[in-house]
């Protein structure tokens, strides 16, 4: 079976890693040929992932094609699945959540929980909703690992706002960010993986370490896990979905976002789940039963960001130190040049007790620096 | 760091999986260019492991070489030895181990246990030996994956022995056969994996079946540890060894083989322990701490050979209902062709229960057959 991906990052090449056990043939199309998955593909293909021809021309001999990122051309994905080939999730899926106002949309309609919004076109729309205060900036397309979000609490700060079609967010008064992996099969079989509790750097506004499954009392893990299957089951489409939600301080869960593909939230099952999520998405591609989502052991993840104030080939320092660490599983995405806040690699700890979990996330963190 | 692989099969595949988690660089030296690892590797090279002159350009600008087969020129090695480069294990090892005399007179040397033995330089010298039998005869060079060994119970099957330097022992009167991994750092540091317990297809002479934790009493464990242990640090090198080994009727431990480099009866640690034997070579190569060879769960390795009567392209019958079993992990080596005996993969299963393990690694065998 011939199964392209589009974008060649590190998702990419943990799926490339993982598509190694079956006899899948792999195809990767992306602009950056040193990218961390150019060489774990059968076929490379240097091109752009947002241009209808090439992204037809990559995809139209092969068998089923996979996204790891939003941003790729759907028309082209559309007149490809009504050519027959097989798109994980399906173009429409990624319609909805590529764009934050039509997700938000989504989510009303199917009364999927989520905070209150409105829509703003222009800044100057934005300038009219001082009343709706305190709240979250998105803007509708084109936002990616923390970029495209702006937190408004207030009138002063309402020109840091998006002057483009955004979605005003009420903000939620946050207990605990958690994500929910969710698996659906081509037959409508379903898999979840428990929770994963997050918590984000407040400096660069980018996941920062995360423990799993999240410390959930069992009534909010229930709901979570329902709205979670609410979600995926709504977008209507065999693939791996991760949502992010929130817990406020009532216990009430509320969804943030939903990727579409397999996600960051995710990294920890490929040491800490029998089932990773990189190999439960071919299970899904290749049309296999799905796999065990059960958790090993607690794992944490701690992601290793370029550190601040370097820029250029990347220096890994203090890597003996996790290493020497019971249970430390090192992923080195292999990008040449690391900058400021650039994911280069994650690193998860597997243990029985959270407070040893965190104790060596945290030691993970101060250790493990990336310079130039 | 430039690391080349000599060898381009499923061990290198699995080497290649296992790298991607790390900044190296990595090169594989192998004739066929369809092989398992081709496409896994940034730099694949085409060329004959066993001849000097290509071992030797292949490595000259390389920092390290290690092997996923004894079959290669020593030689080459000793003058990239000579000249920086590190090579896992020590060519002195690789010489030790590739001819099975020289093995066994190394047993000798040191002590360590193993079956009694002769040489025999031809077939007419053989025959004098009808006073040894029953015993097993073991060509010198080139035997692999279970050619080259012929047992040999009486004077009557004499005939069947190798007409080329080989040695004969004495057959030992096996309980249980055995395998462990012994790892050895660059400071000398040592880590030791379970031994696991293997069932042999008595046709084919192939490893066909194997559980991990062996179950042994707790003084033949001791004593089999010390021996691989032993075996290891008497080759006096870094690198990774499987150490096969014989317990007798009255619970002695005698060494059968030893390779020096990651091995068959050591796939169950991909999935089955917290660190597998690739990750293990990858952080001796690179000069990390070692990481841990504890169990997760008991793990079953089916290996899936080839069906009798089949040659030509390969197709995997059955594998829906073997993914369909809890904790069932499949490897396809994604090699082209199948052949009667040849190795295309193997399934790990986990399982807490040895009964479990055993009843599903049989429904695997009878399940999976590699057709063509």
């Amino acid at each position: 079976m011939k199964v392209g991906i589009l974008g060649g990052g590190q998702l990419g090449r943990m799926l490339l890693q993982a598509a190694a056990n079956y006899t899948v043939e792999t195809f990767v199309l992306e602009n950056d040929i040193i990218c961390p998955s150019a060489h774990l593909c059968q076929h490379f293909t240097k091109g752009d992932i947002t241009d209808f021809e090439t992204v037809y021309q990559f995809g139209k001999d092969l068998d089923a094609i996979t996204i790891e990122i939003e941003a790729v051309n759907i028309d082209a994905l559309d007149k490809l699945a009504s050519e027959g080939v097989k798109i994980f999730p399906s173009p429409e899926a990624i319609r909805i959540i590529k764009n934050k106002i039509v997700q938000k949309e989504f989510y009303k309609k199917n009364e999927i929980p989520s905070s209150h919004f409105l829509i703003t076109d222009s800044l100057e729309d934005l300038k009219k909703q001082v009343d709706f205060l305190p709240a979250v900036h998105k803007i509708g397309e084109g936002g990616y690992d923390g970029k495209g979000v702006q937190i408004i609490k207030e009138a002063s700060e309402i020109s840091k706002g998006f002057d483009a079609p955004s979605v005003l967010e009420k903000m939620v008064n946050v207990h605990k960010e958690i994500a929910v992996i969710v698996c659906i099969g081509q037959g409508g079989e379903t898999a979840i993986y428990p929770p994963a509790e997050m918590l984000f750097d407040p400096i660069l506004n980018l996941l920062d370490y995360q423990v799993s499954p999240a410390r959930l009392n069992e009534k909010v893990l229930w709901k979570a896990e329902a709205i979670a299957l609410k979600v995926a089951k709504s977008l209507n489409s065999a693939g791996l979905f991760a949502i992010e939600l929130f817990v406020d301080q009532e216990q009430n869960v509320w969804v943030n976002e939903t990727a579409p593909r397999v996600h960051n939230s995710g990294h920890h099952t490929i040491e800490g789940n029998y089932c990773s999520q990189y190999d439960m998405l071919w299970r899904i591609i290749l049309n296999y039963p799905l796999g065990n989502t059960k958790p090993i052991l607690p794992a944490a993840i701690v992601n290793l960001l370029g550190a601040p104030g370097y820029s250029g080939p990347a220096i890994y320092e203090g890597l003996e130190d996790v290493l020497k660490i019971e249970n430390a599983f090192v992923h080195l995405y292999g990008k040449k040049e690391t900058k400021p806040g650039r994911k280069m690699g994650h690193v998860t700890i597997l243990s029985n007790d959270y407070q040893e979990l965190i104790f060596q996330a945290n030691k993970t963190k101060q250790k493990l620096k990336i310079i130039a």
